[in-house]
């Protein structure tokens, strides 16, 4: 076991303690407690039982919050007087029993945060006193759920832009509380994204933030007299060395009247205000100035105002980095600010500008990336020229499902296997304790997961097994596998961590390479092929006896 | 102004802090500083544009998290040293005016928590330093948006169950995160819930909090052997004191033999784990004893098993409180309980077990909720009888609609209007510093808000006043208030809050009064009315004559 910090192992976010959790865990701890059940061995799955986003995979994140969870878990003093207050008739000793509980008994194994996950395969496997695993449930899946939710919706989201365009995280103002903020900006990145604009972010996990200005910076400016004393210098690293004569206010202004005309713009509609506030962020980021253009409109008076303000810069040794559009036909304003790059590059004879980034940022959403590149696809007439995405909404609530439903159920006690009935075959858990096996082809593509008992013989490469659907009997086939993974690895036990945590880069190459072997039917956004999760047949008959012998047969009248 | 505690104004959640904003606000503060806007006196307004879940109204909340923030607002010496890491070419002195600045010059103006309100109107109105305010936005637009939402959200749900079921929230464990899971606990009971499932909204906020058991807790037992040395005490607190001659257990099993026939039951088809569980459950909460019925089967298993309990704690001198449902059809399986409680009650002369409650608590949205009251408004056979509602998932992620979309919008530089323009409509912001007034009729509804410029005089009660849609012209009305309420309160300014926070207790009741206010064709689910936003004549014309001034004209070629 790798050393950890001890900073590094509090959870992120301060509101992650024992109390975070539904009631019933505790008073189900005491009934346990109450009814001598405190050492019984449990054992509990965390898994989902439906792909989000109407997908055929999820991304699997969120555990290395769950293991500073468990790292931290006790109760404090105050917890158990409040307890005490919302429970009063419960036997005083139970809480000197609940003051003492740790993690310390559990073990925890589990499918590597980043990689590629199925419906019914269980990500975390947690074993221990049945009080103690039970108290963890609600937190472990409060910890999960949203992260695997959204570092699937960023995989998407990545899957549908292409990997050529840069995508940036930009929806903290709109997510659903300050973490549901923090965490976005976290699992996004995991999930594909390139960086977010989520200070804080930056700063704990050393995301790349970006970000430039607002329309309220253009609306704040109304006149060039409000730019006093500011002086521009010439980049000092800057190849070629030029002498600009004017004064970069002054410069701008003559380099408006030139490029209006080509534009094809009315020189005296440009707003002022806005001109004035483009030149005041390029006074204080020279070197990486980037304009929003939509305050007042892109083509009359944003394109033209930025671009006379790049050639001033390029003047005084600078490059502009590019512009972006926050409202409007996303795709048209993209193509008439590359047509102006490229008739202003031609006439100035600074091929670069031709090259600018134009980053497009209002409202959206996967269905509108797929639409923007399919257009780019098939090479229309309206082909749209954005190479980078600010996404804020969408992506960080998850409007198009805004729940994965985790879910946490017993399935050993005591070396006997448990299992839920339901009316719906969905919902059945397969019982006791289990092992998951990913098997790839010789194209190291992932055939299927195999799920089965702890005690059963791992597969073995290159030698032929049957695998059956868990519900439907005529649904088997033989599989002879080119590579056997096992999935869990064991992250919790004897108290302590059992892996170091990988860092958020680390975890990010976990997520692409999971999705690499991914077949691209199972990946694609419409109509995808569902991934095969099959068990063995000694686990097929394991499920299906124990089913039999539990469900009620019951008596038509 | 009222004293606060010290630890009382510190952010509940810790990643509440300076930092927690977009990178471009930095950018844009360092921006005006360099153009030496640093001490530009600027009015943000924040509001949005659109209600929520196609609905006419919304909740405001977050406005108490909103003043810790500001009351905490300081730029810590990691954070300096974060930012001059990413922005390496800012210059020096920009470190130590940042790190200098607080919101002691800024004066905070909102709707009190808890209000109804409704597209256009400022929630807030801050004035103060340009750059301040700027590094303001994204925090408190993260505040209010989710925490406005989920209160909406959750009166809904209120407004469509009626006022006479419990509605209990259940959101935790698929809340978008920690803090997603503890505000919609919060914000929930704010918008009219009863309770929480979450423990630590309990503690923090003194919200009351619900629980008994899950699946796994019956799934954990098998056989009667299980029970081992537990003994139920007779109630000390009984009225009529009985010797119930057998032990609990064996109590219990004797009436398991009596209420199976009564139900119409195969006697050895219930199931002994389950039996075992609820005994377990009442041993050691036999005073709030309230059991999950659908773990094997309600009807086979769950309910006899539940009523032999009950009667054997009866004749120990307790009173069970009632059962759960977690699957199936709920109205169905509600009445088939309601039913076998008639028959039990009848049977051994207990009208009270007629009167126990019924909780749902699968998969719950508004749509379930009035489909439900439908039924029972219209006394149809197909009625349900339940009495308690557990809502999680759609209620704390507002599937429906996962996003507030409040905005943030520069209204005033020095004592000048700005606007920004946009090609939408809907999207141009009311520019200058503005009062809104809510107009009340005779019988105490709520008319329309009326938003004006701060230095027009207010509406005066019993003065007919011409109030006009703010874009459509033809839109004109005169209005004689009976009540005129101005709907901001100073909250902060000077350095100091100056007014003490309402308790969630209070801000619960103004919630529910405040929409009592509110007409009912405006509070209903289909086609609601839309609630009319004023202006005065003279913000007409001010709004337009600035519009027109810097709207370009454009030339058609």
């Amino acid at each position: 076991m790798n050393k950890q910090n001890s900073e590094d192992v509090m959870p992120t976010n301060s509101v992650v303690q024992a109390l975070l959790t539904d009631l019933y865990q505790v008073t189900m701890a005491y009934a346990y407690w109450k009814s001598g059940k405190m050492e019984d061995r449990a054992v509990f799955d965390l898994f989902f039982r439906k792909n989000p986003f109407k997908g055929e995979f999820a991304i699997f994140a969120g555990l290395s919050e769950c293991l500073k969870f468990l790292s931290n878990f006790r109760f404090s003093d105050s917890d158990i007087d409040y307890l005490k207050e919302i429970l009063p008739h419960v036997d005083p000793q139970f809480w000197e029993y609940l003051s003492g509980l740790d993690a310390s008994q559990v073990t925890m194994s589990a499918i590597p945060e980043g990689y590629v996950v199925f419906p019914k395969v269980p990500l975390i496997r947690l074993e221990g006193p049945l009080p103690v695993i039970q108290l963890l449930e609600t937190t472990l899946l409060n910890l999960v759920n949203y992260a695997s939710l959204v570092a699937t919706n960023a995989a998407r989201f990545r899957i549908t832009a292409g990997e050529s365009v840069q995508l940036l995280e930009f929806g903290l103002r709109r997510a659903q509380g300050p973490d549901g903020g923090l965490s976005a900006s976290k699992y996004c990145y995991i999930g594909g994204f390139d960086g977010t604009s989520n200070v804080l972010a930056g700063k704990l996990f050393g995301i790349p933030v970006r970000g430039t200005h607002a329309h309220a910076f253009v609306n704040s400016f109304s006149s060039l007299d409000e730019i006093k004393g500011n002086k521009l210098v010439l980049n000092p690293s800057a190849k070629s060395k030029k002498d600009p004569q004017l004064g970069f206010v002054e410069l701008t202004k003559s380099y408006l009247n030139k490029v209006s005309p080509i534009l094809n713009v009315l020189e005296n509609e440009t707003n002022e205000g806005e001109l004035t506030a483009f030149l005041s962020y390029a006074f204080a980021f020279p070197a990486s100035c980037l304009c929003l253009l939509d305050t007042y409109s892109v083509i009359k008076s944003g394109l033209p105002n930025f671009l006379a303000v790049a050639l001033a810069l390029n003047d005084y040794g600078y490059r502009v980095i590019g512009v972006r559009l926050d409202s409007g036909d996303l795709a048209y304003l993209s193509r008439k600010c590359r047509e102006g790059f490229n008739l202003i590059a031609d006439k100035f004879d600074l091929p670069w500008i031709k090259q600018l980034i134009i980053v497009a940022s209002n409202d959206i959403n996967e269905d509108t990336l797929r639409s923007l590149k399919e257009q780019a696809c098939f090479g229309s007439l309206e082909n749209h020229e954005i190479n980078s995405f600010g996404i804020g909404t969408h992506l960080v609530t998850c409007q198009k499902q805004p729940a994965l439903g985790c879910v946490f159920k017993l399935v050993e006690v005591n070396g006997e296997p448990r299992m839920k009935l339901s009316e719906d075959v969905e919902k059945i858990n397969l019982p006791g304790k289990k092992n998951v096996f990913r098997l790839y082809s010789e194209d190291g593509l992932a055939i299927l997961d195999l799920i089965q008992l702890c005690t059963e013989k791992p597969p073995v490469v290159g030698k032929k097994i049957l695998v059956r659907h868990p519900f439907n009997e005529s649904k088997r086939a033989y599989v002879c596998p080119h590579k056997v993974e096992l999935l869990y690895k064991d992250y919790w036990g004897d108290n302590c961590l059992m892996q170091s945590f990988s860092s958020l880069q680390e975890t990010k190459q976990i997520a692409s390479d999971s999705l690499k072997t991914l077949r691209q039917d199972i990946k694609r956004e419409l109509n995808p092929t569902p991934y095969k999760v099959s068990v063995t047949n000694e686990m097929y008959h394991f499920l299906h006896d124990l089913w039999l012998k539990h469900a009620p047969i019951g008596e038509l009248s």
